[in-house]
């Protein structure tokens, strides 16, 4: 591996590759060894066309778990808002030394056509409606951790699925694992192309629930929504929301994930969000370790041995 | 100690064991000794509500030299002014492998609300007009740094203490220590509950002066003064003001403290923030010595041995 | 050295050992060694009063690699925003621990004046339409890498002289190291006291190209603008804008710079920005290896030997 730009170019293999390396190095963070110096002298780059402070500091402490440099890069106020070219400040990165560059952009595709600029690493931090994918591979080591097995293992992601980078790259990685994936949304918030998409498509919520090993549920991102498609928030909660009383229609083992940050008695209630079936907090710390297993295998450090 | 929220809390015993932690660090910068490895693989989160360049480098600097990792969070822009709650990010950073988080917020109580939430430690950085107790300790250390003890010292606090988590922070730890405070104010700068602080009040700076070892101006921050309580800046000069003539007034072992930023020729003139009993910049350098203790108390590192 | 604040005041002797320290540390570089422990436990802050990512990215890769660390200052929201002032800001810094602040200010002296207040060294990174010293530097370095020299050396510099503080420090420098310079821009745009400057001035690009070794671009900086002086964007591009026409004028080893970021298609075409005589993307990395040897000279660390 290179790059990682898209959940859908990752082939199993190389999927898997990563969860065992996370695996491994979560088991290495078990053993009270926090700072491992993999990447010493590496310098990462954070850069940044969108706010998320939640991602590039999950980014930043990973690499500096892995005593890289990091640098953080944020597009406001600086020569790109100037009218300065993407590729032209892919190369000033490249120039100055970066040896991966995390890219969070508003366009899709936006780390592809990086990919052809720099000789070092890039990792699409998500971009635009297209991908995210160490959201994707953090949540199937969220599933794994929890219930031992992807293969074979149903999967509900619920809610803006038009406007979700992070149901796409979950659809794109969870079937290439062997997931089964429904997507639950109300027909305006689903994508045209999805029937082409390796996943079921449900409007009922209620009727996916009871044969659901996980059910994910998206942020609702009332700032993108098209008022003539959106219902009303609170109709939204009503028939897409996960509360109590649809939680009781969850076998037992089955868990509720979230990729943050919440709307609390929105698509998800607080109740559930602070259950037992809630692996949301264990998504942010293995955020952590997953992106340092991408950054350890992009940047070809050597594993074992020499653990500080 | 787990936390450090309120200069309230802290007893004699802790806040002794803090000045003598940061009297002992001080000896070893002295030596030119300027990173301590203690910290290393440990993350602090500076976690900042309210802008605060120079508190938040002070923190900064603090972990720094003990080889922590810092990871800078600032809420503008982030999850959080997307609607997210203080406990959902606090569990977020808690999740990502924070082992302190230092919380500036507006709102008093904050930071006791966080440590309720997370298995860190927890700094409070200011929080509304509640409490700064770094900023107490560090206050409490320049003086006795300068005038050998705390016990019996007589200290004037000038200005908005209504307004002031500075003053109150002082107020409880300087007491604790022995020294015997006087809180000096127009009547509408002072809080009505005043009366059940451990200390003195006066409306009146010049008959305060003669018998202070320690004047502590406060910033004027004319963006929080109601029209109608603060006298014009002109005429809040002239009454609380602290000017060469005024100076004059005090014994010839006196100091002059200020947090710090200065208005200076409002609450203190160029001449006395410069003059040699002025402990401003002192108070800067102690900032960072306290912090350094602070952190290197709550995250239990062993001091001796170890310096690299 | 104790400071760099002007290309003016370096003599050709400390100009060259810069540049001779910078070639040392390329060629450390080029040996995949990355990271120099030289600055270990000294601290670099960057003081940025004017936005500019590139140059506070480029000084805190090279602060990295040498080992220090950093802290940036962002002047925009901090307390200097509540109107303290520059002094009080160096002696916070200064007290805070910084053995070196890199400063970036709109009004010209602003770092002369910050080096009368602090015992650390102080950088220019920039200060109004005076200087910029480290860019003439990395310019000049990146010339005698292509061609081997600087004795001698036919350089012009196109564009905005007026306000670029690039061209002033290139035209200082440049001169002591023996290069002859040659302006080029529209009257407009050309300072009054041009005449007194050790170099010529031409209203003609096409008259200068033939004899030119070196042709530096400047950005042209639309914003600062006065619409009665500047011609538009078109007919200033037509006269003053170096497209393939133009470079077929130069001599076969002449080479083409611009100190970023481009505006692609005004002062500079895409075709020529990325044709084999452009060092564009070699100035932005010999950047940062000349920002190493500026901090390593001045923090007075000792090269040699102690290679990581």
């Amino acid at each position: 591996m290179k790059h990682l730009i898209s959940a859908g170019d990752l082939g199993r293999d190389d999927a898997l590759l990563i969860l065992d390396t996370a695996e491994e190095l979560a088991r290495v963070s078990e053993r009270s060894i926090k700072k491992l110096p993999t990447l010493r002298g590496r310098t990462v780059v954070n850069l940044f066309f969108e706010d998320s402070t939640r991602t590039r500091i999950s980014f930043e402490a990973a690499a500096k778990r892995l005593s890289a440099d990091v640098i953080n890069f944020s597009a406001k106020g600086s020569s790109v808002s100037k009218g300065e070219s993407l590729k032209d400040t892919a190369l000033t990165l490249e120039a100055m030394g970066a040896d991966a560059v995390v890219i969070r952009h508003g366009a899709s595709g936006a780390p592809h056509r990086l990919a052809n600029w720099v000789r070092g690493s890039v990792v699409n931090a998500g971009d635009g409606t297209h991908e995210h994918p160490t959201q994707a591979l953090l949540d199937a080591f969220s599933m794994r951790r929890r219930l031992g097995r992807l293969e074979g293992l149903k999967v509900a992601v619920v809610g803006d699925i038009l406007h979700s980078r992070v149901a796409r790259s979950n659809v794109l990685l969870l079937s290439a694992l062997g997931a089964e994936v429904t997507l639950v949304a109300p027909p305006t918030l689903l994508p045209v192309a999805v029937e082409n998409w390796p996943c079921q498509v449900s409007y009922d919520l209620d009727s996916v629930l009871p044969k659901s090993d996980v059910v994910m549920m998206l942020r609702v991102q009332l700032e993108r929504q098209n008022a003539a498609f959106f219902p009303s928030a609170r109709e939204y909660s009503r028939r897409y929301g996960l509360d109590r009383d649809r939680v009781a229609k969850l076998h037992d083992d089955a868990i509720v994930m979230h990729p943050g940050p919440m709307n609390r008695g929105m698509e998800i209630s607080a109740e559930v969000a602070d259950s037992p079936r809630s692996t949301i907090v264990e998504q942010v710390a293995n955020g952590v370790t997953v992106r340092m297993a991408v950054l350890y295998l992009l940047l070809g450090g050597a594993i074992g041995g020499d653990v500080q």
